[in-house]
């Protein structure tokens, strides 16, 4: 890269958890990698012609958002009550400007939503029916709950039913044991992107279903700004998944941007750190982090996560399970 | 006090913001020391009784929610569409454990519901009617939405809304200006608490009403952990009070907690720079911090903040204005 050529990124995950390289048929990979991929480009795209970090980081999200795989948007998880709730958050980090939705059922890309409650409200975060209305006003795309449907999503809420009634006809250790191992196998899903654009500015975004079964109106990390998302120009932009509860009381996305502006940590270090304190309080996920400079780093203490990178050459690397991120061709 | 005693203390706010000498009548300041006072008195006893400090932090919360004079509980102001919609929050610093609701209308002490979530439930965000659900469930008193009603606030809506139908028929400046001024006289109310217990563990809680006159389903920052209130036996006990969607962009309460921990910060230093930030990007408002040695810092950057302090000795402390607090006797 010569100085004429300001770096350019953008990074992005699928979720974290239990991804178990015996249960990924070569098909589901397949699934994934070809949405991953189609993110970063479309998100690469945007910051080529010349376009901000926030527009890059939505429009890589909305794909995700848009595809059934990922638990975001269509293909979201489904409460007890069998609802789809979605939760998305955005920030600017030029700015310090963020917006978020939380608890909405018929907005159809609810990171569109939190970038217009950022950009056209004087307000960060905007909740359930409220949230509907502002985004309609706004002319985004309004849907039935039904377009968010999907049938592998709603098996899964069936299994963690009835999982739970056959637990808590016994002991319960064996309830906690089972509902444990029912939010462990579905909590990879939500999505996450962040973004360096030409003029130097970085941006950070996440967008999930939330938990199967979850408690009508819980609210986890993803549209809480500074645990599911962060974004300081000064520091670095994040983007979080995981376990959301420990994830909010740990302030996870800010925790590892004040560490890399105050002790100048690396970005790996910084989140590892912010990894271990949500370990030691009996959390899981990772985290995504992105510097002014591009360089970045794609953390995890699960058995993977769905993740991929683009920089100024355009070639797509994604990774699942440990280790570097490979270009998709040579997959 | 003697290496067998442990230090104990509480400290309160009830909001700061805009408070004029001129406006304020010697009685209306004497039904909020009268408050402050009880509060304060209900926390202490808590904490001289053996209690938590989560437990004393909730008890002198509760007092100022069933006051009518302060932003909170009954006397909370009203949203556009005419309805009370309550936040609040609460973290234990021992475990970093935390719950929080938000956009309640039926709980009648929402602090006690976030006490409720943090403790018996897998969670820590809670909204809207699954969070009255809950707390219905936890045995929780639920009210009618009009036992919050107190027409004072019902007249400030309808200012409120006045001034909005006028601004709108003049120009965007001056419509902007009404409305900053409208959000600047109402904010101050909310109310906040941190203890540090005979244990030696610190806690914090807050619980708002919001903005009259606010948009249905916005949040600000009270229910947010990490940004309306955070606690961290490593570090201090936060509550803060202001405008809130700054408080969320600059995650304020964990950015004074961990300034603390990581820098070793003295606690007027750690909040005056948190405030520095947020009136950098517009913000106001105040910050009660509390380490685990019972030093305190009571600070903000409004024309006042209504604040008291109590310690082993049960004097009780009250300030409105800038300068130390002092005996509420001698007032």
């Amino acid at each position: 890269m010569t100085a004429k050529t300001p770096p350019i990124r953008l990074a992005i995950h699928g979720g974290a958890g239990g991804i178990r390289r015996d249960k990924l048929t070569p098909e589901r990979e397949q699934a994934f990698v070809q949405v991953l991929t189609q993110s970063l480009q479309t998100g690469y795209q945007v910051l080529v012609q010349g376009g901000t970090s926030t527009d890059a980081v939505a429009a890589a999200i909305v794909i995700m958002e848009d595809s059934p795989v990922f638990n975001a948007g269509k293909g979201a998880v489904f409460s007890h009550e069998g609802h789809n709730e979605l939760d998305a958050s955005i920030m600017d980090g030029a700015s310090l400007n963020a917006g978020a939705v939380a608890a909405v059922t018929t907005i159809r890309n609810p990171i569109l939503a939190a970038q217009a409650v950022m950009t056209n409200s004087p307000h960060v975060m905007l909740i359930g029916t409220g949230a509907e209305h502002f985004a309609a006003e706004q002319g985004l795309e309004i849907v039935e709950p039904s377009y968010f449907f999907v049938q592998h999503r709603w098996n899964q809420l069936q299994k963690a039913k009835e999982n739970e009634q056959i637990a808590l006809d016994h002991d319960l250790e064996t309830e906690s044991q089972t509902q444990a191992k029912t939010q462990n196998d579905e909590k990879h899903g939500t999505v996450g992107s962040v973004a360096l654009d030409h003029y130097g500015n970085l941006a950070a975004g996440t967008s999930t279903g939330g938990l199967t079964n979850k408690r009508f109106g819980r609210i986890g990390d993803t549209p809480i700004i500074g645990a599911g998302t962060y974004a300081d120009n000064r520091s670095v932009a994040i983007s979080a998944t995981g376990t959301g509860e420990m994830f909010i009381r740990t302030a996870a996305a800010y925790q590892t941007a004040i560490q890399v502006r105050l002790q100048n940590m690396p970005l790996a270090q910084a989140a590892d750190d912010t990894l271990a304190e949500i370990a030691a309080i009996g959390g899981e996920g990772g985290l995504i982090v992105l510097n002014a400079k591009g360089d970045y780093a794609l953390r995890f203490n699960t058995s993977g996560m769905f993740r991929g990178v683009i920089g100024n050459d355009g070639i797509v690397h994604i990774g699942i399970f440990p280790g570097n991120e490979i270009p998709a061709q040579s997959r």
